[in-house]
């Protein structure tokens, strides 16, 4: 019989639980809640009541599994259980691994998703059996989980990996440089990830941009996203070029200096806006074929996530491992 | 007694060789000699003759040692011995592990210099007892030693760290691209290193370039380094301010962006440009300070390096830790 464990992806706006076959890696039963009230003890409620209703699809009960891990959209203080911040969710110092410890009844393990996501592609996806790994994911937000030494590296206080958070500059003179939702200036975040494209354009067509993506949306400036200006790119719009010339610059260099840094034998590229931009996934590569040094490059391979939105329960269900 | 260890520090002009009080950390005699012919089987040689006056100011012989370290400055593939790159010397995919094993009859460690003097930090020095440290280097040449978890990082193909050759864009437009002493464009080290600072500085006052740098240097243009730049800085010459600069920024915001991806606890700033000219120094610390995520920043600690010189040979003895 399948061995199963239990995993919980933690967003800012759902929290979704699984039942996953620990040896194979995939769901055997998940169920989906949403956040209506998002504190710590509304929000540990509707986990539990998620993980008993997937437990019990799955044929089980809470009490039948060794210990649950959790997958958190925040920062997380290594094996405390402690979520520092998670802007998402209003949090700041949340001992929720505590917290769900009493609710659910068993251990719980805690760490920030994307390192959760990077476990879950070492362990059943894109980066089986490979000691050396970023993750890099480019959504809503920006961010990356690292795998070092057949490791996840959380760092010195649980919050490495805060790729989104690197500071750049426009590749344009006259690009402002732009405030990130931490509150910093110059983060990657702040010129790379979906919400803040979506935002930049918003602002620059009521500034008197001239471009067709708020055509290709519909006349809709709400809906407005990184697709609609990958499509207005390949129709040739002067503004859409212009734009992904910098993001797919700044993103292919930082992710380039990643790779010589850190020497992983693996990128792996998630998220929104990496899977669903094709024009400007090309440009990310292109520079990061371009500006990876020649001796990091040497055995570096790149590729998609496999998992995608599974791999933050699967990669939880497995945190027992790291 | 004292647990007596052997340490070697190969560079590009010089092998210096020392017996190493394994517990204390302290050189217990060392020997140097200069490089005059750099093939493989030469250098061997003279390492061997070190390494051999070394033992006996010590007392004792080389078959004394259960292993010897060493330190190349170059790029090493991990625990093979082999070094795959080390331009200082015009070596390409070299077995000296293997080769030194043959000169001295005792098994040999080989790694690069800067992981080697980071982990001489580790044991001995600015940082004892840290499992999260980036020792950055910037002398002669731009490099980093990456200790993650309490290990050595070396990454996929054991070239991690090579923090000089991340691409980094000048922060004035009109300053030209640079092309890096290893062939590609753009590398933090073309900027930033002591040669290529003060050959940057020769070919701009050849160009037209008003500065007092040149005076300073006693109308020599030879004699001109980082240290004489920092004075003209602190002068007011306004050329070396401008300088100073761009490279503090390029520096600064370079080690800020590592910390926030590998949230270490403790950053060591060592090499003669960081260590020599202080008013650079302290740009970089303020960039440095300015640009770090806040997260990163809490618990981040900057020290100088302690060991200095030493750091190779004493690195390099315990090197049987990692």
């Amino acid at each position: 019989m399948a061995r199963l464990a239990l995993g919980v992806d933690l967003g800012g706006t759902n929290a979704r639980a699984a039942v996953v076959d620990a040896d194979a890696g995939t769901i055997v039963a998940a169920h989906r809640k949403p956040l209506r009230d998002r504190s710590p003890s509304a929000v540990v409620e509707v986990i539990r009541d998620a993980a008993a209703m997937a437990a019990a699809s799955a044929g089980t009960t809470l009490t039948g599994f060794r210990q649950a891990g959790v997958g958190v959209a925040g920062q997380c203080l290594g094996a405390t259980g402690v979520v520092m911040n998670a802007p998402n969710l209003g949090w700041r110092d949340v001992p929720v691994g505590e917290m769900l410890r009493g609710a659910l009844g068993i251990p719980v393990l805690v760490a920030n998703d994307l390192s959760v996501a990077a476990w879950g592609e070492r362990c059943f996806g894109a980066a089986r059996g490979i000691d050396d790994v970023a993750l890099v994911f480019v959504g809503s937000g920006v961010g990356s989980g690292l795998i070092l030494g057949g490791r996840l590296h959380n760092g010195a206080t649980g919050v490495a990996g805060e790729f989104g958070h690197i500071k750049v500059r426009p590749t344009r003179p006259e690009t402002p440089v732009r405030r990130c939702g931490c509150g910093e200036w110059g983060c990657l975040e702040a010129y790379t990830s979906g919400v803040n494209v979506a935002a930049r354009v918003r602002e620059e067509i009521a500034a008197g941009a001239e471009t067709r993506v708020l055509d290709l949306a519909g006349a809709d400036a709400a809906r407005i996203t990184a697709g609609v200006v990958d499509l207005a790119y390949e129709g040739g719009d002067a503004y859409a070029i212009a734009l992904w010339s910098e993001v797919g610059e700044m993103l292919g260099t930082s992710i380039a200096n990643l790779a010589t840094l850190l020497n992983p034998a693996r990128i792996i590229l998630g998220g929104g806006v990496l899977l669903g931009a094709a024009n400007l996934a090309a440009l990310v590569r292109r520079h990061l074929d371009e500006k990876v040094s020649r001796t990091a490059a040497r055995g570096l391979t790149v590729e998609q996530a496999w998992l995608g939105d599974d791999a933050g329960v699967i990669g939880a269900a497995v945190l027992d491992r790291v």
